[in-house]
């Protein structure tokens, strides 16, 4: 259960600024559903807006990295950190982007690879090689 | 400093086992060159070479994510588990994959985003949305 | 579910040692009430008596720092180590030390941005500024 | 060492862009020092902006937190990620803001407090009391 | 709830590959019980393959350390890195193992001891001895 | 470089609170040598008492889990903390206690292992067994 109230579209609505941040994550996403994430955010709207222009920034204007690509960025992130929320809602938006079965197994492999090889890394307390150093 | 001997290259040559990995790595690689990760784990050959495999059938062997992506997902895992010899040779290697500065300014952004919004959600308790279980 | 027993209250009244903890913690806290949290710990008495000493000695003795900042301090923690239980119960805690829906706001905003530029820091392996270096 | 270059004074001016924000962090500041993370943020001007924006909204604005407790929190969420370059700005940070010696003290004894009931709640996997759950 | 399909044991005995995997998990554990881990990573045949050959070396292989200091040691890993379902299950195999409820009580005591003086270290950025660095 | 000032013999010498820990250190390990864990410890008497306090009471007090099994938990939990410090302190002090460099090689293992599964069981959200809810 959350630390805060979940805001329901009644409440959003009533609301022209947290309105004004859902009406654009609904346009932006081309989908009335708008997650929790957003709902819990939506007691604190300068918060709110913020993480949202980030969002938008940083998912969703074109760049170098295609969107799928971030999705999977984003699972190893909130994997590593035990974000169950972050885990399950990422993972949900990666498959929406076109993630097939093949895709997230790598995914999955390459994150548990690097979690071992971190843990080894740091248990020898290996030097940097200088070869590394830019 | 490591908690163990860093294998130089004689030591490596005087040893068959070790040797035999040391081998695989320089040809798979194309490269002379073997970072100080591998040179302790030549400390306990049997995880010397289960790494390599692992590391191999992972990162090395053609599959749904291309190399470079595998790359990113690593950098971020060793990130987040700050593991600095880790995002010191992850980001070597990336760069020898072709890893552009636009691509590498757009990792770090979404690698700072989803560790920040872990954190909110974290903060927040956010209970998974029904949607995103499938 | 715990890997432990929760002690009942009639379980914690029949045993010395643990009832005279949980005593000084409702006498302390001026309430009847005992969270989960030292009902785990009565199966391992030392723990329980020493672990309610730090906290007592910690976060209630009056020091430099006021209660209310010291469960906000808490609860970053806990957010970052994603201890569902802490940040739930120290939350409540703070609450009803006095913290404000505005300040609460404020605390979540930080622990976001803390780890935003954790993350980012880390990822780019910033070396330490010798002015930080006193 | 970092990943990527650090952006000399010479190298900022010569750049509107990134010395439109150097030149806001000066005035806010009040002083001429800026830290190597701008410098290295420097190589992104969109995220330098943007991270500079979320740091004024967050941490220099008057709110209900006062800036010496944002401080503390900041401390407590690097620690617990293992940030050194943050450890040691923000503890800087805090001294300049009025840090005494005695409320670092006991900033750094309810860090390790937090970490340890952290542990013994994750380890026990204590169920959250449903008084907690509002 | 799993990102991915949990395998019934219908399922399983379908695919020789990932029958293969249960039936040596069976006969070396000695019981027809087969833990939702591995069923979750049935959908990975090469995963699954090598995650339990992986495990058999390092876990159940004799070795230096006995099976139940192994058993400790995951757990104290899991606590930290909050995997809520390692937890739990590396807890029952220990006590399969032998764990008594002293042991499993000074383990708590000492994950929980390491946390607060890992906290404690981190927050103070303590240099490494020299007598330390062999 | 530590955030606070590290303790000298004579400075020690000088303090009489201070001083009756470190005798107690040098008495209970038998050795000159005080590490600067507890030298950095020493700016805040009241920290420096009860931490030692506790060390005692659970890595030196004899138990049901040795002294070595104790380091080693030690060991893994400083690793997933990546706290450097902590890795080198503890790696000295099982060797002191007798770790044998098999006996490390697992360990090592062991911790990866973990680390890895620890990854791949938060990736795939797997629901803990109800065999495991005792």
């Amino acid at each position: 259960m959350s630390t805060v109230k979940l805001w329901s579209d009644e409440e959003v609505a009533a609301d022209s600024r947290v309105r004004a941040v859902f009406d654009d994550i609904r346009s932006t996403r081309k989908t009335e559903f708008v997650n929790n994430f957003w709902r819990a955010l939506a007691n604190q709207p300068e918060l709110l807006e913020r993480t949202w222009a980030s969002i938008k920034k940083v998912m969703v204007e074109p760049g170098a990295l295609d969107p799928l690509t971030k999705e999977l960025i984003y699972i190893a992130v909130s994997t590593i950190n035990s974000c169950s929320y972050c885990i399950h809602s990422h993972t949900a938006s990666a498959r929406v982007k076109g993630l097939t079965d093949g895709q997230y197994a790598e995914l999955v492999a390459v994150v548990g690879m690097a979690a071992e090889t971190n843990a080894l890394s740091n248990a020898l307390q290996i030097p940097v090689d200088p070869e590394f150093m830019v």
